[in-house]
Order: C-alpha cells, then structure tokens, then sequence
C-alpha cells in the first residue's frame, strides 16, 4: 500500500471516540493517584494544545494549569497562541521567560560546536524542572506532550519534554494528532503550524528531520506497529529504501530514551 | 529469620565477584553505545563514590568524569571528600556552585509551606540538568546512583538523581553498596558516613525514613525479592507491623517514579 493510502489508513478513525478514550485514561488516572489536577506546559504548539484541551474536557478547566515557557527561542506568535487557547478554554496559566535560568547554567556549563543540541536539550530539561516544581506545589500531575512520531524517532530530550507522568497522546501519531485536534475544535492557527520544537531559532521539525510526517507516519506504521523489516516497508510503501532506513536508525538510536535506566542485576 | 539474620545473609555474598559483574556491566554496555565514558555526580556520599570507583576499575580513570555539584545545603567536608577522592583515583572532575541556578529558579517558581521538598526535588533536577549536559558535551554516558534500598522506598527524585543512562548500584541494598564499597577500597570517612541526600539542611536519610538500613533492608528483602505480604514480613522478621506497613507504603507510594510515564493505548 502505498504511503499516502497508509496515510489515509491511519486517518480514518473515529477520533470522536479517541477523544473519549484519552479523556477517559486523563480522569481515571488522575483519581486513582489522588492529584489535584494536572499541569501543562504549553508551547502554542499542536501537541500541547491538544493535550491541554484533552484534559479540561476530561477534568474541567479548574483542574488543569499551564505553563508557557518561552526562551529567546520562541517565536512571540506562539507565546501568544499559547496564551490565548488558555484564555479561551478558561485554563489558569502562568508565562514565565526561562532564559535568565538558561543563562545561569551556560555561566558555568561547557560550550562547544554542538552547542546548539545541547543548549536545546538543557533548555527542554529546565521546562521539566519548572512544570514539576508546579505541579508539586499544586499537588497535580505532570502531564507530557510526546505523540507517537517524536517517541518513535526520538524527537524529544530524555527527562525534557520526555519527562512526565501521564502521556496521553504517546499512541497517536503526529498527523493523527492533528486530526484529533481538528476534532476537539483546537484552533486552526495552531493545527495549521509547522511542527517545531523551538529549542533553536528556526528550528523546524520535519526539516531536522528531513522527512515530512506525511511519510514519517507510515514508515512508523510499518516498523513499529507491523514490526516490518526495512526492506519490505520502503517496498510496500513506495518509498526509497534510504528514508525507511533513517527513520529506522533513529528508532534505533534512540531506543534507550524510551526505556527505564539501564540496570545490572547481581542476584 | 529475625532481621539481623536476613541482613547477614544480605551481607554472605562474594563482593568481589559482584564487583567484577558491575564493572563489566559498565564496560559492556559503554561499548555498546559508542560512548566515550561514564560522567557521574560526586557528592561525597557512599553511593557515588562506589559508582564513581566501580567506573574506574571498569573503563580506567580517563574514561570518567566527575562532577561536584554543592548547594547551599552541602556540607564543605561533603565537596572535601568528593574531591579528594576524584583525585586520588585520578578522575578529571570539576566543582560547580549551583546556588546561583537554584536562586534564578526559585525567582520564578511559586513558594510555598512544603518549600522545603520542592526545592530539594529541585536541587535534585538541576543536577541532572547539568550532568546531563556535560556528558552530552563529552560524549558519555550519564551514571545514575540509586541503591536498591532508595529506589524501592522512592527515596530519590524523578528525573533528578533518578534520571542517568546507566544504574549500575541499582541491584543493591544500601548495606550491600556499603560492602561492596569497602572491598573496592572506598575510603572509610566516606563508608562511615551517615547517609543524607543533603537536599536541605540537616537532611539525614535514616531520620527521614525513621528506620536504619539495617532494618530497611531486610523488610525489602522480603517485600521486593521474597515477596512477602507485610503480615508474613515482620512475622518473621520480628519487626513491628508498623515499621513494615511503612515501608510497603513508601513503596506503593512511589511505584510511579519506578515506571515508564503512563500512555493511554488507543489501537
């Protein structure tokens, strides 16, 4: 089948009841922990948008608390964006400019020529600290923005963004993720956006990647979900066997960051 | 089996030999990811001078990088001891103040009566963050320090102390870290030391739990490895019913922190 009909394929659910069964796991499992609510960081991107829309359909908005991030990275279009679906979702949510933290670490942190990466990575892991600080004052739960696309590639900084309690949207895929926000009517300027994670300036997601989701998402669907090799994937899919192999070398290389800590057994 | 005769029993075992498993477990899986060596926090304590020992023996001293992260609430002898011993196995290691990163977090971060936790968990955080970043920097892995006692009880902070590549100790009770440190030569100011994650002033671990490891770690014994009911436990271990409903309720408590963030499946 090839990759645009597999794309179609993993469109045509019933993303209604999908919504339900998210907001269902939400709910159940901030009661069965006792957690006041849960806490979000909002980046005015798709992901987070989606999230936060999930829970205060499942929990209503007193229960739910934003956080928008931004560093000199962040466009003031999606500090705004992030602000404003707070606002009409009735969210409480607080805007904090996390670069003088930034700053204080590169004060004393080494810099190198791959500074980029790892300025980006320390940025997404101080968001983490902050988010849990709150959710810990608000006795909530963290919840992550990670879909199914950036698990599986590796597109997120282990205990970053990676770092969270609940995950709600970890099984959907990114373009299936913008279809369930179409769904639960997040705004269209956002679902609309290119994907990005903002940890540099211009930093654009699908061209890191050098694939867009289109076809990232079907060679996911074949490797992850049908467990195809290489080969046969880029056959079915239609698809040069370099960009199935890239994508399954970044599921390779990034298995540890979806697995717990490595542990030696003595006993 | 009272709960001396289970520790001795915990404390029979060829420590020798289990050195020699966790050191080629260090090595084996340094190999297998490429990695350029093993970066580990130091704080002068017990468990992260085994590992920081263990790294040694198993990759040579060039290969390992210490860092000495003091906050406010570190004792000077605690620094002391991290660095004496960093330079008496010959490991480059460096010594950052972290007060200032803590200080430019707490500006933006709500306070509150539980201060005291949230910023410990902070601390904790911060830590990962920059360890995190220098070993992105020097290619290496990220050694994490958790004991089998403190990863059971919960006594350690998601995504801080508990976010690391590698926990080589992770397998091992406290008592069994502290002799397993004197049989790889492990300076014994530092194996004497009453354990204390120094989040706060004054903050000793024993104190906190309100048990001795001595008594925590038989009554995990049976918990975790035997898998005892609580009844059972203090039965035979002749130990109040209290002191082990306590212990199971630490661990039932933070299960969480031992598990992957919880992802609704939606296929």
């Amino acid at each position: 089948m090839a990759a645009s009909d597999t794309l179609k394929q993993l469109l045509d659910r019933d993303f209604g009841a999908i919504a339900k069964t998210l907001q269902d796991f939400i709910s159940n499992y901030v009661s069965a922990s006792g957690a006041a609510g849960v806490t979000v960081g909002l980046s005015g991107g798709l992901d987070s948008s989606v999230l936060v829309k999930l829970c205060v359909n499942a929990l209503g908005p007193s229960r739910v608390f934003g956080l928008v991030l931004p560093s000199r990275a962040t466009p003031k279009a999606d500090v705004d964006d992030a602000i404003s679906l707070a606002e009409s979702i009735g969210v409480k949510h607080e805007t904090v400019d996390i670069s003088p933290i930034i700053e204080s670490f590169m004060q004393v942190l080494p810099d190198d020529n791959d500074n980029k990466k790892a300025k980006g990575n320390l940025t997404a892991r101080i968001r983490m600290c902050a988010i849990y600080h709150h959710a810990f004052v608000k006795k909530m739960l963290v919840g992550g923005t990670s879909d199914k696309s950036e698990l599986y590639i590796g597109y997120f900084t282990k205990y970053g963004d990676g770092g969270a309690d609940i995950i709600p949207i970890a099984d959907l895929y990114k373009t299936q993720v913008r279809k369930l926000g179409r769904e639960i009517g997040v705004p269209s300027a956002i679902i609309e956006k290119k994907s990005s994670p903002r940890l540099w300036d211009n930093h654009l997601a699908e061209e890191e990647i050098g694939l867009e989701y289109e076809v990232v998402d079907p060679i996911l669907h074949y490797l992850v979900d049908r467990q195809a090799p290489v080969q046969e994937a880029a056959k079915e899919l239609a698809l040069p066997l370099a960009s199935v192999q890239r994508i399954r070398s970044m599921m390779d290389a990034s298995a540890h960051k979806r697995a717990m800590a490595k542990i030696a057994f003595v006993t």
